[in-house]
């Protein structure tokens, strides 16, 4: 690391619409600035525990018929294939394990993994929730597929899913995407235009 | 009405700082492509209620704590003077009263009037729950006192308002800012550019 600015830091669920579309974005958006971005999967079942809140297509139903429609528009908006999941919300804990475990080792991998997913969940409604699919999609990456089996049964991964979870909840995140760069926070994939002028200015 | 293109409905409350962001930019953003826009102040508390929500700054601490720093961040972005009210949220049924009575004389002072109000709360931390405070608004704008506090007491006028609740209501609004575009639904200040992407190519 020589770079002289730190990274962003980004928190996304894998079953995020807005976490998926941000995720599309937000490497680039950085690059343009000089800046990296440290990639966080979250559980939000586990911060909407904590924060008394739900996912938008469990509120009321004019909310969240809006919202399947605004993740479908805004994809468009934003250039992005989306077709939203048959299964939604779903679990994303394997997910999540595969990408620490895969970060320990290759982060460029990491990365590529977790494009992977979230495209096989909002473009080719796969179930990710399932330990074979999370395991499938890392396979196409060249990953060992027993290795990965056992790491996502593994305390150490499990534990540093947890970790990152409870560090999510004690700087204050509430949802998906959440984006930090330089301790100010950006909520939702509709931020994007501030962020790209905070990197641009400095602050506003 | 001459104009082909039917207008924009916008729906708000008066006490919604990204109600007022939108109110500040809504009209130009229409007229650029030679659309007007119809205004209506709804009542969040009832709307709130049967949906089964609440205010941003009553939900969670993190959420309620980031939400009045976006407030402030989303006022400097584009470009329009914001101070978070020391009385939030608050009752808006007089200044929505006081706009219903007004639009139904003359649309131009309406739209006047709803600026001072939106500008008396978000700019200098005004009481505008209070009818005085309303009274004091529309008079300065050249409304007679006694006309205004009797029609805010008129059958009519509370019964004008309850009508474009329960219209709301039955179109599906669930917050505010809600602009709705030849059917089109759009919620939050934020969605502003997918609003002009719309007016510009008719969909997307």
């Amino acid at each position: 690391m020589t770079d002289s600015a730190p990274p962003l830091d980004f928190y996304f669920d894998f079953s995020s619409p807005y976490g998926y579309l941000m995720s599309e974005k937000i490497d680039a958006v950085a690059a343009r600035h000089g800046r990296k971005v440290r990639w966080h999967p979250i559980l939000l079942g586990i911060i909407f525990k904590a924060t008394g809140s739900a996912p938008l297509t469990l509120q009321n139903p004019a909310k969240a018929a809006y919202s399947i429609h605004d993740f479908e528009r805004s994809a468009r908006f934003m250039g992005i294939p989306y077709r939203h999941p048959s299964r939604f919300p779903l679990a994303t804990q394997n997910a999540a394990r595969a990408y620490y475990w895969l970060d320990g080792q290759d982060c460029a991998l990491a990365r590529q993994f977790a494009h992977a997913v979230y495209r096989a969940l909002f473009v080719d409604d796969q179930d990710i929730s399932a330990p074979e699919t999370v395991i499938e999609i890392a396979a196409k990456l060249g990953v060992d597929r027993s290795n990965l089996e056992n790491a996502l049964q593994s305390p150490e991964i499990k534990a540093r899913l947890k970790d990152e979870v409870d560090n999510a909840l004690k700087i204050g995140v509430f949802g998906s995407p959440y984006v930090v760069i330089d301790g100010e926070p950006f909520f939702g994939a509709d931020r994007l235009p501030q962020i790209e002028k905070w990197l641009e200015t400095g602050a506003f």
